[in-house]
C-alpha cells in the first residue's frame, strides 16, 4: 500500500469512525454514504429530527478519539447479496437497503456509477453481483468494499470541518440528510498546515475580496450565478483576456464573432443535443416558431464561419478566436461566487488544420499557455484527458487511439510533466487540460487543447488537399484562461487581490496632503499627466488625515501611492509609497514625477510583478 | 401648399390614378389602401386569382398615361358614412366596407389608426364621424381624405417599381393581396437620378457585398436574423468598437460587463415588461424555476452595478461603457441583412449624473459624435426626440417638460441645426437622436443620447448631496454608433466597400511576380515586417497571372497592393498601387519599403480616408 493508497484507507476508516460515533450517541442514526474526499472524508446521516451543528463537534470528536484509542481492528466479512439486504432491514437502514436492492437489479456497472467503494462491491466482481463486504469495528458494523486500515488506532490526524444538508444520491425530490465533513492527515503537523491553508483560504476568499476590491456584484434582480462586473472588475477581466488575445494574435489567430443563440438543430448535428440537451438554457421566440438555446459552448457556431467558403490545404490551418460568453444552467446549489456561475466567458479559440499540423499548433498553444501563466507567477502541469471503455464517446475506437497517442507525443516532445486520466476525455475527442497550481498549493484545471475528429465529421466541413481532393480538416479546441470568471476566482485567492501593476484597476493613487487650491491642481494635472499614459490613476483629496488615506489605499491593495504636499510641489519629485509585496529593495527614493510615470507604463506594458523602484 | 405638400398630393394622386387604370384592365379588382410612401406610393390590390409581375408594368403605365394624357379633374364630394357604406357594397369593394364600418364603430381616433388618409375622414373632424369624402376622376371614385392635385394631368414624372405580397391591415391571418410599388418626381430629371441612385444602392447592398468582401454569413443552423462575422467582418466591428470606445474613454467612461440574461423582474420594476414584455425572448431554465429573458437593452442591469456601493455627489458622473449584444424577438418577415437582426450589438454608455450635469455631458457625446462621422466621412444632423399627447410614456408631464427643454438647450449652445419630432421618445424619456446622411442621399438614424429620469426614481438609485441628504441621480443613455450590425448596413452601402485604410480588413496585399523561392521568401519577409507593424497584410502567391491577381485585389476592394519581382527586390523600393477613391495624386512613385510600411501605419492610426502616398 503506497502513501496514498494509505492515507486513503486512513481517511476512510475515519468515516466508519465518525459513524460508529454517530451511531452510539444518537441510536436511531440511519446511514447513506460515506466516501474519501480531497484532504478528508464526509458520511451522510439521518438523524430524524435532530439537527446537528458545528457546536456538537466537540462530542463528536471526543466519541471518535475514544474509538480511536480503542484501537478496535477492523474486520472484513463476505455475505450473499440476499443477507445483505436482509441485515439492513433488521438494523433498520433503508438508505443501505435501497442501494443494496438496486445493485442486485442492476448489477456490478450500475454499482460503480452507484459509488462502488461505499457498496463494497469486491474489485473484478462479474457483471451479476453474488457478494458484497462487509466491515466490524466494536459493535459497529458498515456495508463497504474497503480496504480499511488495521485497527482504528492507525487513522492520523483529524478534525471534523462542517455540516451541510445533502439530498439522498444528489436529488432534490430525495429525504435531506446531514452531511459532516472531516479532514484528515498522517500527522498532526500535516493537519495543522492543511488548517492554516483553510483559514488563509478564507481570508482570500474571492467572493469577500470581490466586495472589498469593489470587483463584481450580484444582484436579486438579475439572478444567482450572473455576475455583473464593476469598472475595477472589468478592468481585470479586459486586461487578462487582452493578454490571451495577444499571445494568440501574435500566432495567427484571427477574432470572429458570433451570436448567443442558435437554432437547436446546430446542437442536433454536433451531437451536444443528445448529450447535454437538458443542461441547456432553452430561448423561447414570442415572434416566430424557432425553437432556439443559448450557446453552451462555441465549436458549433465556429464551423458555420469555416464552411461558409470553400477552402483548400494552402489556406490551413485556419485559426479562429473568440472572447465570448457562453451559459449553462447551472444548479442553483451548485453556484459558487464567481467559481461556478451560469454566464461563463471564455478565451475560446478552433482551429482547422490537417493531422500533420496539429503537432504544431499544439506545441504553440502550450508555449503559449507558458508565457501566460508564468507572468501570472503559477505554475503548470498539464494533464492528458483521455477516454475510459465508458458509453457516449462519438467516434471510433482506432481514431481515438490515434488522437490520444498524437497528443501525448506533443506533451513528450515539449519535454513537460504530465499524467495520463482516463474517463477525463470530452465526449468527441482527448484533451490536453492545463492545470495551475496556487500560492496556497491547490490545483486548478484552467487551459485545455482538445483534438477532435468528430465535429468536421458532423458538419461535413471540407477542404481540398494537394491532389484535389475533399478531406475532413481536424479540429482543436483550445483555451488559455478557459472561463474568466473561473480563473479570476482563482487569481484573486492566488494574489490575495495583490494585483501586480498591468492587472491593477487602480495603478496609482495620489494623495493630497491639504486641500489647498496649490495642492488640488498640482494633483489634478499629474492626475491628467498619468491618464495621457494611459496609466489608471485616482486622486484622494478627502478632507481626512494622510494617514487615513493611505489606510485606504493599502484598503484597496494599490500598488503605488503618491503623497502630495508642498515638498513635492517645489521639488517636482515624489517618494512613491510600493506595496509590500512588489518591493525588490526596502528603500524608497524620490524620483522626478516624469521618471516614476514612465516607470509605471513601463511595468504595465512588461507585466512585471516586482517593481524596479 | 408648399413643395413637400405639392409631392405629397401629387404621388398620391398617382395611386389613384393606378388604381384607375387597373380597374379597366381587371374590372373585378377590389381595392384595399394606396398611401405615399417614401419617394412614391403604392396600393393594395386583390385581383381574385390574377397574378401580377413586373412583365405586367408596361400595360399599366401605357393605361396610366393615357388617364394622365386625358387630364381628368379631382372631383371631391362629401357624403354621410351610411351612404359610403352603401357605394362601397354596391360596387363589391369589401375591403372599404370593412374599413368605413369600423369607423363608423369606433370614430376618428381608431381613423387616424387605421390610416386616416385612405378612409377619407376629414380633419379636425369630431370624435363621431358623420360623413367622409370620395374623389373622383373619370369614372373612377376612391374614399379619400385627399388632397389631390388638380388634375390627372399635373402628376410630374413616375415609374412602376415592384410588386409584392401583403396581408390585408398586415395581418398574416387575413387575405394577402398585391402591392404595386410606384416612385414618382416633379421631373423627369429628379426621377431620372432616384432611379440611377436605386441602381447604385444595389450595386451597393450591403447583403452582397457582405458576401463578395467576405465580412459575414447567416447558417440555415444557427437562425435567421443571427449573422456571424467572419475575420473580415469582425475586423470593422472591432475597430469602429474601439474607436467609440477610445472617444468615450477620453471622457471619463469606464467599461463595465453584464450578462446577456437576466431574471424578468427586473425589468418589472423598470417598466419594460409592461411594455415590450411580448417582444422578448424567453429564457428557461430546466435546472431551477427561475423565469429569465434575453436584455432586449442594457439599462437596468447597469443601475445594479451602480446601486452596489453607495455614492456621493463627489462621484458624480458615474459613467459606464459596455460594448454588449442585446436580443429582440424580431418577426422574421422584418429581417433584412444586418439591418434588422435578433442580436445587436450596442455601443452602449450610461451616466449617472446630476440635472446640472446633463448639459456638459450631452454636449460632449455630440462632440464625440461629431468627431466619428466626420472621420468616417458622414454629414450628422440632429432630431429632438420628443414626446407627443399619446399613452405609454412614465413619469409626470412636468418632469418631461424640464427634460425635453433641457435637451433643446444643449443642442442650441451647440449651434447646431436639428428639428422636433413629436412621438418619438422612449417611453421613459426624450431623446437627441443623430442621423447620418450617406453617400446615396439617405439618412440613417444612428447615434442617440436619451434623458431620463424614470428608471432612477423606479430602482430607488441615490446620491449624497452636498448637504447629506439622499438624491435621485439623472440617467443618461448613449451610444455613438447605435447597433453596429445596423451601422455596418449603413456604411458597407455609404463606402460601397471601399473602406479607409484604419477599417480595411485587409490593408496591403503582396503580389508575387513569380513562384522563384527569392521572390516568395522576400515576399514573406515583407509580411512578417507588415505585421510586426500591427498591419493587416497578406501574400498572394498563387500561381496565376499578375493581372488576374490585380484583379483579385481589385474585387476585394484591398488600398494597398505591391508587386514584387527582381526590380522591387534589387531596389529595396516598391510602386504601391493605390485603390482610386484614395488617391489625392494620380501618379504613384517608387519608395523605400520602410517609408511605405510607416506611411500605411500612421494612416491607420490617424484614421484617414486619402492616402498621402
Amino acid at each position: 500500500m503506497d502513501k496514498n493508497d494509505h492515507l486513503h484507507a486512513m481517511r476512510h476508516s475515519l468515516a466508519h469512525i465518525l459513524a460508529t460515533a454517530v451511531q452510539q450517541l444518537w441510536p436511531q442514526a440511519k446511514f447513506g454514504v460515506g466516501p474519501v474526499v480531497d484532504n478528508g472524508f464526509y458520511y451522510d446521516i439521518d438523524l430524524g429530527g435532530v439537527k446537528l451543528s458545528e457546536e456538537d463537534f466537540a462530542t463528536l470528536e471526543k466519541q471518535m478519539h475514544k474509538i480511536i484509542a480503542a484501537d478496535q481492528p477492523f474486520e472484513r466479512t463476505e455475505v450473499p447479496i440476499a443477507e445483505a439486504i436482509a441485515w439492513a432491514k433488521e438494523n433498520h437502514q433503508p438508505y443501505k437497503e435501497e442501494l443494496l436492492n438496486d445493485l442486485k437489479r442492476a448489477g456490478t456497472t450500475a454499482a460503480k456509477e452507484l459509488d462502488g467503494e461505499e457498496l463494497g462491491v469486491a474489485t473484478g466482481a462479474e457483471s451479476k453481483v453474488d457478494k458484497v463486504s462487509f466491515y466490524t469495528n466494536g459493535d459497529f458494523t458498515d456495508l463497504c468494499r474497503g480496504p480499511h486500515v488495521a485497527s482504528t488506532g492507525k487513522v492520523g490526524a483529524f478534525q471534523l470541518q462542517r455540516v451541510s444538508g445533502a439530498y439522498w444520491r444528489g436529488n432534490e425530490k430525495n429525504q435531506q440528510m446531514q452531511r459532516v465533513y472531516g479532514v484528515a492527515f498522517e500527522t498532526e503537523a500535516e493537519l495543522k498546515k492543511h488548517l492554516q491553508m483553510l483559514e488563509e483560504a478564507k481570508q482570500r476568499d474571492h467572493r469577500r475580496l470581490g466586495q472589498e476590491l469593489d470587483l463584481f456584484v450580484f444582484s436579486d434582480l438579475v439572478g444567482s450565478g450572473l455576475p455583473l462586473f464593476t469598472p475595477r472588475g472589468t478592468v481585470l477581466r479586459n486586461e487578462l483576456l487582452a493578454f490571451s488575445e495577444e499571445l494568440r494574435g501574435g500566432l495567427g489567430y484571427e477574432k470572429v464573432w458570433i451570436p448567443h443563440i442558435t437554432k437547436k438543430e446546430l446542437y442536433e448535428i454536433s451531437g451536444h443535443w443528445a448529450k447535454f440537451g437538458d443542461e441547456l438554457f432553452l430561448v423561447k421566440s414570442q415572434e416566430t416558431s424557432d425553437e432556439l438555446v443559448m450557446k453552451p459552448m462555441n465549436c458549433p457556431h465556429h464551423t458555420q464561419i469555416y464552411a461558409s467558403q470553400s477552402r483548400s490545404y494552402r489556406d490551413l490551418p485556419i485559426r479562429y478566436m473568440e472572447t465570448t460568453t457562453i451559459y449553462r444552467d447551472e444548479k442553483s446549489g451548485e453556484l459558487h461566487g464567481l467559481s461556478r456561475v451560469r454566464s461563463i466567458t471564455q478565451d475560446d479559440s478552433h482551429i482547422f488544420c490537417t493531422l500533420d499540423q496539429v503537432k504544431q499548433e499544439a506545441s504553440q498553444l502550450i508555449k503559449a499557455a507558458q508565457t501566460l501563466y508564468s507572468t501570472l507567477d503559477m505554475e503548470l502541469s498539464f494533464r492528458l484527458s483521455f477516454r475510459d471503455d465508458g458509453q457516449g464517446y462519438l467516434g471510433e475506437k482506432a481514431l481515438w487511439d490515434r488522437a490520444q497517442k498524437t497528443l501525448e507525443d506533443v506533451v513528450k516532445a515539449e519535454k513537460i510533466d504530465y499524467f495520463i486520466a482516463e474517463g477525463e476525455a470530452a465526449f468527441y475527442g482527448p484533451k490536453i487540460d492545463f492545470m495551475a497550481h496556487d500560492a496556497l498549493g491547490r490545483t486548478w484545471q484552467v487551459a485545455t487543447v482538445q483534438l477532435d475528429f468528430i465535429q468536421p465529421e458532423r458538419f461535413n466541413l471540407e477542404y481540398t488537399n494537394e491532389k484535389g481532393a475533399p478531406e475532413h480538416p481536424v479540429m482543436l479546441h483550445a483555451a488559455l484562461l478557459g472561463s474568466v470568471e473561473r480563473f479570476l476566482s482563482v487569481y484573486i485567492e492566488h494574489t490575495a487581490g495583490k494585483f501586480p501593476v498591468w492587472l491593477a484597476p487602480e495603478q496609482v493613487r495620489i494623495l493630497t496632503l491639504n486641500q489647498e487650491k496649490a495642492t488640488v491642481d498640482y494633483a489634478e494635472n499629474l492626475l491628467a499627466q498619468a491618464k495621457e499614459l494611459g496609466l489608471r490613476v485616482a486622486v484622494d483629496n478627502d478632507n481626512e488625515s494622510v494617514g487615513k488615506k493611505i489606510r485606504n489605499a493599502e484598503v484597496m491593495k494599490v500598488p503605488y501611492v503618491l503623497v502630495i504636499g508642498p515638498k513635492e510641489i517645489d521639488s517636482g519629485q515624489v517618494v512613491p509609497r510600493v506595496r509590500k509585496d512588489m518591493e525588490v529593495q526596502s528603500e524608497s527614493k524620490a524620483l522626478k514625477l516624469e521618471e516614476f510615470l514612465s516607470t509605471v507604463k513601463n511595468e504595465a506594458k512588461a507585466r512585471v510583478n516586482k517593481t524596479s523602484l
